[in-house]
């Protein structure tokens, strides 16, 4: 038998905070050498998670357990990059490091994976333990899990809407209208927010458009914004810039608006797992935080969109539209034709040519971009109380065709810091062409969006996929169907490898063959 | 615009490979340093997946980016310790690194999220990407709770044990009874199998007994039988202990029986999900690997136990039956009393002298421990078609009381190279007392082995409780209920701190007042 004789004293000693270079992403882990007193004393075991504390400052972390004392020594606790920065100490500290307990509202979500309905107190404390980082991944894959597909009831969509809310800050604008808009996403090149903003500001509406980045798409309205200047802005540059233009174009990554929201997809992606309650919650708590008023959702509709069907997207609609009222959002939801692209670049370079060709009136610009935009900014500009139900798509075409609509985006980016400068596409190209003749009867989404993402999207700003022949065009064989970008050979052999297995394209005898999304 | 210009042959390169000192227990971890070609050409993220491959052998993990080159260097590509030793290839072997695709199964994972039946070939193909080490964390708490609570039927978790069993080895003892026992868990001190062995061995059964390790208890028969001799066995030992002894009472974790159940227990427990579809295929895949043809399945019932009710006990018994039958298994379920813990210690140390004293038939052994483990003996002896149905019983307990039992432990033990010695429990020790005089009318098993676990088991041997009132027995005020017992200073205080708070005892006016398991 072992018989470990005690230490004379083991008072809770601490250990020096060290910063370790390893970057894990939204993952906070502690490392702790093997010899380390009190690794050995506390029974810690590789991927416990340890609470983290010093001077009232408290953090949680997964541990990993070092061998190296060039990593960390026996008498320090490592942080890795995010989380030593979240903590906001300096190295040397002393920390103290004890057995984190689970978080308390895992209860909660056992109680939900036993089919329970959870209140808002428990969301509340879900969103909470999230945002301090007391959850690990396997917690929130779990929770995701509970909750996904039809496990949330309604109310509980509510109750997790306005605890994702109050996770973080919320913006005020100090205005009676500030008017969004959200696609639910799916479809290649639609990139219309750069020309509704324009247009609604151009009205005198606000519209402080903060977007994503691309998270499974060759490009996210950020992405491309960024080709013609910065998106990444500090809160004091996007007020300054709101106020002089009523407009911006930003990157809503900086803000700690419901930030348990984030956190939570940083794992949901991964994950490749859907939730409608989950999505509605996620965008209704962005969009209230960020000081949004009136909103109009984009329900984009297609055999391969996110949503496939008509009942599919009327049953969401309804859902936006509860939550939206009991949250005191104004909210319309709008349907729209989602069985291919819009536009006909894909991927952020060519995504911001098009945007611009429409927006400076070009002949070439393509019109079902030009279409779609301003049917969506005739409808916010009729959240305008003055503006008469119906005019609104007068309206923005007035202001586009005027030039005002091109006039208001060259003072968003020059705000935004942004310089002239032409578009350059990724230099390595190929063509996918039509095996047979006939009609191009449909196009793949996600095949595309894959291409192009391939092709090195979005990170290489100039990769992606430009598409040459679109629905109900007729094609010769051999005539060239798109053409894709990129900047690296490696992606280039990628998406050609790819494109040559599946070109996304669906050549028929004649257009009738073309489903219309009414009809799904 | 940032166009970066492709360098000028970038041919899909290799990195050297290299051990980096960090544990990340069953996770595999690359680092890759964030200046490294690869890393930049490929537009990896921290956290993402990755597929290393050299020399035919391939591996999955997941990315961290290190910004220290004496970790990695940018010409390098490290694993953690676990996965560069599965991977087994040399330091500075050439690897490559490529973006691993979401398993394919996790389709089938995310269709059961959706609420669909899976198949058996679904269930293949989930437990052999897990065995591939192909999930992660995230994905696997998926698997675990979309298959959780009653989310598997009775086909699907025949085909999960089926899944299972076929992930790994399966022994053959070419005997045609193999018997074993195994206790659904949850009550401190049950360790009847350290008795059970003996008495049935010395009948002349083969008992090839392999435990665990606690999990989340203050000891498991892994634990408290390494307290008398090794239990940590290579295959060929074993085979040698079990053809001359009958019999063995080894630490199952050494062999790949029923692999993906291991890789999967790592994600459940932290999780403290449970499933009954789940546990029952983990049992029963386990065994049968194990080699095992007959196999009796202990269910204890109590407020505080795993199974609180009878009707859940009986499911449960049901479930066990059908997939028992249907995979050709022998299989007898007992239900027993878990209304508090067995025996009187708790901790290894504390049950390996209850069990040396129920075998040594010391008049101070606890007579429950002795009761229940003759009755499991008993039902394990009537598995002889020898021995006539109800006369199980007396045999066993003629073995136990000539002594038979003591000869085949002992014999057991020496084979296991074990030496004769002392119980030493530790030396640091608190009592809890009795509030108030009366009877004890319920004693919590959660809470009790909570207190067990603070005070240091089962890391510790000699750390744990010692119960000196059981259920039913008279205290006056002030008497002492049960005696910790701990060897680390911090460990007491917190085992203290905890017992002062919640002693996990009831007192009650009447014996009456004590629950019986039948009526739960």
């Amino acid at each position: 038998m072992t018989t470990p004789t005690p230490p004379a004293s083991r008072p809770h000693g601490t250990l020096k905070l060290r910063r370790v270079a390893i970057d894990t992403y939204r993952e906070n882990v502690a490392y702790m050498h093997r010899e380390c007193e009190i690794y050995r004393a506390e029974g810690f075991q590789a991927l416990m998670k340890v609470e983290v504390s010093a001077n009232g400052a408290k953090t949680y972390a997964v541990l990993n357990v070092v061998d190296d004392a060039t990593i960390v020594g026996p008498d320090e606790l490592g942080l890795s990059i995010d989380a030593f920065g979240r903590f906001g100490l300096e190295a040397a500290t002393p920390v103290r490091v004890a057995q984190a307990e689970q978080p308390r509202s895992m209860d909660a979500v056992r109680r939900k994976i036993a089919g329970e309905r959870l209140t808002q107190a428990d969301y509340r404390a879900i969103t909470l333990d999230i945002v301090d980082n007391r959850y690990s991944k396997m917690e929130m894959a779990a929770f995701l899990v509970s909750s996904g597909q039809n496990g949330l009831d309604r109310e509980e969509v509510l109750a997790l809407t306005r605890a994702m809310l109050e996770s973080g800050e919320r913006l005020d604008w100090h205005e009676p209208l500030v008017a969004d808009k959200h696609c639910i996403g799916g479809i290649p090149g639609n990139r219309t927010s750069m020309i509704i903003a324009p247009i609604v500001a151009a009205h005198g509406m606000l519209m402080p458009k903060t977007s994503s980045r691309a998270i499974t798409s060759p490009a996210g309205t950020a992405d491309t914004m960024e080709v013609l200047c910065k998106v990444d802005l500090t809160p004091v540059e996007l007020h300054t810039i709101v106020a002089a233009e009523r407009a911006c174009i930003a990157w809503g990554g900086t803000a700690r608006l419901a930030p348990a929201d984030d956190i939570l997809i940083s794992v949901e992606r991964p994950l490749g797992i859907d939730s409608q309650g989950q999505m509605i919650a996620s965008i209704l708590s962005k969009k209230l935080a960020a000081g949004s008023t009136h909103l109009l959702i984009d329900i984009p509709v297609g055999p391969s969109a996110k949503v496939r069907h008509m009942r599919e997207a009327v049953q969401l609609r309804k859902l936006f539209e509860y939550i939206g009222d009991r949250m005191g959002l104004h909210l319309e939801v709008i349907i729209t034709d989602g069985c291919q692209p819009v536009g006909r670049g894909i991927g952020p370079v060519l995504e911001a040519r098009d945007v611009m060709a429409v927006l400076r009136n070009e002949e070439a610009a393509p019109a079902d971009l030009r279409q779609k935009a301003l049917r969506l900014a005739g409808r916010i500009l009729e959240f305008d109380p003055d503006v008469r139900g119906g005019y609104g798509y007068a309206i923005a075409r007035d202001i586009l065709e005027s030039g005002r609509a091109l006039g208001k985006m060259e003072a968003i980016m020059a705000a935004q810091g942004g310089q002239p400068q032409s578009f350059v596409a990724g230099p390595l190209t190929f063509e996918t062409t039509a095996q047979s003749g006939g009609v191009v009867t449909a196009i793949d989404n996600y095949i595309v969006a894959r291409i192009a993402r391939l092709a090195g999207a979005p990170m290489d700003k100039g990769a992606g996929v430009d598409l040459l022949k679109k629905l109900g065009e007729r094609v010769a064989p051999g005539e060239a169907l798109y053409r894709v970008h990129a900047e690296y050979r490696s992606d280039f052999e990628f998406a050609r490898a790819y494109a040559q297995q599946n070109s996304g394209y669906t050549i028929g005898e004649s257009a009738e063959a073309v489903v219309s999304y009414m009809d799904l």
